[in-house]
């Protein structure tokens, strides 16, 4: 007789991430719980970030940040989150470059460093999926295509550049009822922004997207946008900062919050 | 100097109604006002139409029915409510065929008549308008347009038929916020049903619609489908009722509820 494995929650997942035993993407792991990006900025522009996210809450959904610089925790998404130890990965950016990969910045973390957690797609898809609504980049086992639009963003210090959206086809009937739904939530992108024509915010060729993976659209569907957490990587990666820190993608930040707890009505 | 004119409500212009003096259609009239669709039917029909209408709540939302046949009044809608002589305009119905134009139904009345109140899209266009969306068919001054889909209602007794959808054409954005919009509303025909390709729903050519006005579509646009109230006397004209009494198209009853009173969040 085999043993149930105890069900993964927010703190058995980055309580993997401290001990090494993690290292993989997040995705579908312990259903049911916020999973986040995270973004972390020297001081000189923290404050820059934060008024980029304030003016542009669809692609930069701020859940929560440091409660002051240099203190790494995210109170508000668990009372035992140590943000330099709990991601299965990090990305560290150098000038605008992303230079490596590692599973701990306890060594590199500074005094005057501000962490900030984005909501993030996963959470909507799982109220679709419990909705009976199929996602196609998870049918097909891919990462959902994402597109660099014409669709400027309001600028804050450093930070500018086009809003970046997933997209996800559906029958109509679903898209009404994904819109729905996500509406739902605003705080991890919610409704979509657009819907139909691609090129209408500047997209040429869906099957080429800037990020992720092409999916299939059937001729009966209709492609439906939705503001992406990558927006805020492009902006950084424009701000060509000399130093900062975001979780490698798809190894997110697995809170104690879940998803139900952001549904508005 | 002149006197400003009282502002209407519901009470004025059933007022107007009883004493003769309006007789028009009640499009823009006490704004703010729910405005309803009316059947009329004899006992042995009238459970057949309430099962329909359970049914088919999208098309058929049932907002009040008589409190006893008989009983010419709808308490939920207003308090001094006498469905005989409280509308401009009522269509007479002989074996399925619009007969007479009447603007009193107390001589034909029935002590086993009942009456039923169906939500209508006056409500919830005017939460759109409110909303900044632009309507194509107020903009242009015509009846919207309405299609017999492929879609079929459920049946009870002899109701039955397809179901009856309006289009209203809006940029993508507007698209979006109109199906949040209309998602408030369930009493009033809700979200759309459909968007997108009409021969998806079996609509052949959107420049020929069954019953009000084409209006122009953009190319950018996308044409959304909404439930419509001409459904249920599509379904009465097929049951062949002997006799059997509804609003005339346009003249419809103005009730105490205010529109706001139907968002359900």
């Amino acid at each position: 007789m085999v043993a149930a494995e105890p069900k993964a929650t927010g703190k058995t997942i980055r309580a993997r991430c401290r001990d090494g035993s993690l290292g993989t993407q997040t995705s579908g792991l312990a259903p049911g719980y916020v999973q986040a990006n995270i973004v972390i900025l020297p001081a000189a522009q923290a404050n820059h970030f934060q008024t980029f996210c304030q003016r542009n809450p669809r692609p930069c959904p701020l859940l929560a940040m440091s409660p002051e610089p240099g203190v790494p925790t995210l109170p508000e998404l668990g009372d035992d989150i140590d943000i330099r130890i709990d991601l299965p990965k990090y990305r560290v950016w150098r000038d605008g470059i992303a230079a490596e990969q590692v599973a701990d910045i306890s060594e590199l973390w500074q005094p005057d460093w501000t962490a900030f957690a984005l909501g993030c797609s996963f959470s909507f898809e799982e109220a679709l999926l419990d909705a009976g609504i199929e996602i196609r980049n998870i049918t097909e086992g891919v990462n959902v295509p994402m597109y660099i639009t014409q669709i400027p963003c309001a600028s804050a210090g450093p930070f500018a550049g086009n809003m970046v959206v997933s997209m996800r086809p559906m029958a109509p009937s679903d898209a009404i009822r994904a819109i729905q739904i996500c509406s739902r939530f605003p705080s991890v992108h919610g409704a979509p922004v657009h819907l139909g024509d691609p090129s209408q915010i500047g997209i040429a060729d869906l099957s080429r997207p800037d990020f992720g993976a092409a999916v299939s659209v059937k001729k009966s569907e209709i492609p439906l946008f939705w503001a992406c957490g990558v927006t805020p990587q492009v902006a950084l990666q424009a701000a060509k900062l000399p130093l900062a820190v975001t979780h490698e993608p798809g190894h997110m930040l697995v809170t104690d919050l879940k998803n139900t707890d952001l549904a508005i009505f």
